[in-house]
Formats: C-alpha cells, structure tokens, sequence
C-alpha cells in the first residue's frame, strides 16, 4: 500500500491524480488499482483531462445540486453540502492496469475531489492481480 | 464470501455497518475489502461516524434533489426516487486492508443506505490480497 | 481483460451488459468482476431489470437534476452535463462472483449510462480471485 498527499488550494477543487498514480504502478503488473479517499470531505473520480473548464463546470453544477447553506442542516460543522458531494463522486476508484500501465481511456484523468479545503490531504493506492 | 444481514427500521435510514464488516477480515491479510449491496433500491457509502446529523442531513438532502413524487414517473412500482438514489450512493464499496484492519479514515464510516424500508436486507463480503 | 463493445442508440441511454459480462466469468471461479468504463460521458450502474420504466425515470430525474444547458458552462463541447452525470453514477462497477457465477440480486441488471450519444463505446471487464 501507497500514498499520495494531497494539497488542495481552494474550497472547492479538482485535482488530477493521475501522474501520481502512475508512478506508483508495478512494472509489468496485469489487474486493478485501487484508490482509496481517507476523508469524508473530499472524493475521488474520474473525468476529462483535457479541457480543465469541464472540471470547473461540475464544481459548478454541484454547488447548485447541494448547496452550502442548507437551512435544514443539522451538522455542527455546517459542512454537509460537502459531505454528500464526496458520497455522490464517492470514496474509491478502480483502473485496469495492464502490462504495468493504467488502461484510461484517452480523455480520462483520475481526479481528487476537495469539497471543503483548503487542506491536507491524502490517498491509498493498491494493486491488485488479474486472474489469468 | 460472507453474508451481512441488515435490518432497516426506516423509510430512509444509513446504518452504520462497520463494526460487523471488521468482524469478518481474515487475521493478517493485506488487500481490499469488497462490500457489495444486493438490491435496488439501497446502496452503500462511506461517510462521517461521530455527529449523526451528518448522515441526517445527507438524507434529508437527497430528498429534496430526488424527490418522492415526480410527476413524470412511470415505474409501477412508485419508488424510481429510491432505485435513483442508490445508484447516486453506489452499490459497492471497497477498502484498504492492511494487518487484518480496515483502513479506514479517523472519521469514516461503512453505511448500509436504506431508500425504500423497513426491509430486511443483505450485503455481501469478500477479501481480496494485493500484489506485494 | 476482455472488452465489450457497447453501441448507444440513443442521446441518452441506459444499456443492459449483464449478459455480454456473464459470458465473459472464468468457469469455476469465485472473486469479485471488475467492469470499467472508458470514457468520461458515459458510466456504469446497477440497478432494476424487470420494469424498463425504472430506467426511464432515472434519466429523467438526472436530466431535470443536471439540465443539459447550464448558463454557467465553460466547456467548449457544451456536454459537460454528460460529464457530471458520468461521475455521478460512476466509471466502475464491481460484482461478486461465487463458482463461476455473476451473484446478483434478483432485480439486478447491470447497465452501461450512455448521456452523450449515439455512440461507439467500449468496456472492459477483468476478474479477481478471492481470498480462500
């Protein structure tokens, strides 16, 4: 098991992952890598990696779908628009990896999702084998 | 694979399923934990173990994005809020495990997502080791 | 790893692969089955395969949750509705497979969320074995 720290810039932010990731695969290796968020506030997904306003237009959207201040919010911390934008792009990604690569497809980037930053932050990545 | 029973008591309810998800890793192993949710109507996520309301408010918010009554439905059943919120949450979830623990965040909690009971429920558990 | 090959025919669709993936299950084996999908305006879901309606209404209730046109968009494709709805239902799924068999619920098909076609797509689908 690895990790990646993570260090997000604003409240809201989509960080690519992928490059991280990648070093971290083994050479020649045939199976999935699992990607593991270890917060509650942030989560990981995957998405497009070359135009960067898609990220931004999905930050956007679900800033209307689940917004901050929600008058019903009992949670002390009043971070609960957050909460539930992490359990919707969710905790975990799984990528197929193949000869010691990751088989993405050629837009997709691995994204991790700050909901309530800035902060530190960080990640697991494990392999795991193909049956053959 | 082993088998978690759940027992919803609720209409909309998270049940806090980590304890017995631990009791079933095997003593040393080192890999993932793979939960998976036999229904349609209820899903899994991963979400904050210390203030209730946080799982209140996720409920209370999903709710008001997918709402009980849509006008435009047309599943027989009535319950289409329900089968959308599960796949909004996921239907699995997996998790590092390392030394035959969890690797669970200081916060992070399993939870069984009920949107359509009371209803008895099962979820199963598989272990899965990773590439050394 | 093996690939499906997937053809939407429709803007948005919602395709039921749970047959193409159970021919792909290795006789006898028991571990979990790994489907992703290669793209960032398609995903992948579980959910009802008995009522066809479930289907309907779960994209009707994500297209009035995230509006095709959305007046804050930046992304040059004008798709990234798409793109959110992808990430919100996921890129991966993962089932239990116990003596060579997908271990589904009764109601459980397994379906590939096309949101930005008619289009070409592919899936690939890998198997991993179980700890005894």
């Amino acid at each position: 098991m690895q990790t990646i720290e993570v260090k997000s810039g604003k409240h809201s932010d989509m960080i690519d992952i992928t490059a991280a990731v990648r070093r971290t695969v083994p050479v020649g290796m045939n199976g999935i890598c699992h990607i593991f968020c270890k917060h509650t506030t942030a989560g990981l997904t995957i998405n497009e990696n070359a135009d960067p306003a898609v990220c931004a237009d999905i930050q956007t959207a679900l800033a209307q779908l689940v917004p901050w201040s929600q008058t019903f919010s009992r949670h002390f911390e009043g971070n609960s628009a957050a909460h539930l934008k992490s359990s919707m792009m969710g905790f975990s990604q799984t990528v197929p990896v193949k000869n010691g690569a990751l088989v993405l497809g050629t837009w997709q980037g691995i994204y991790f999702c700050e909901f309530d930053g800035p902060r530190s932050r960080s990640v697991t990545v494990q392999f795991i084998a193909e049956v053959e």
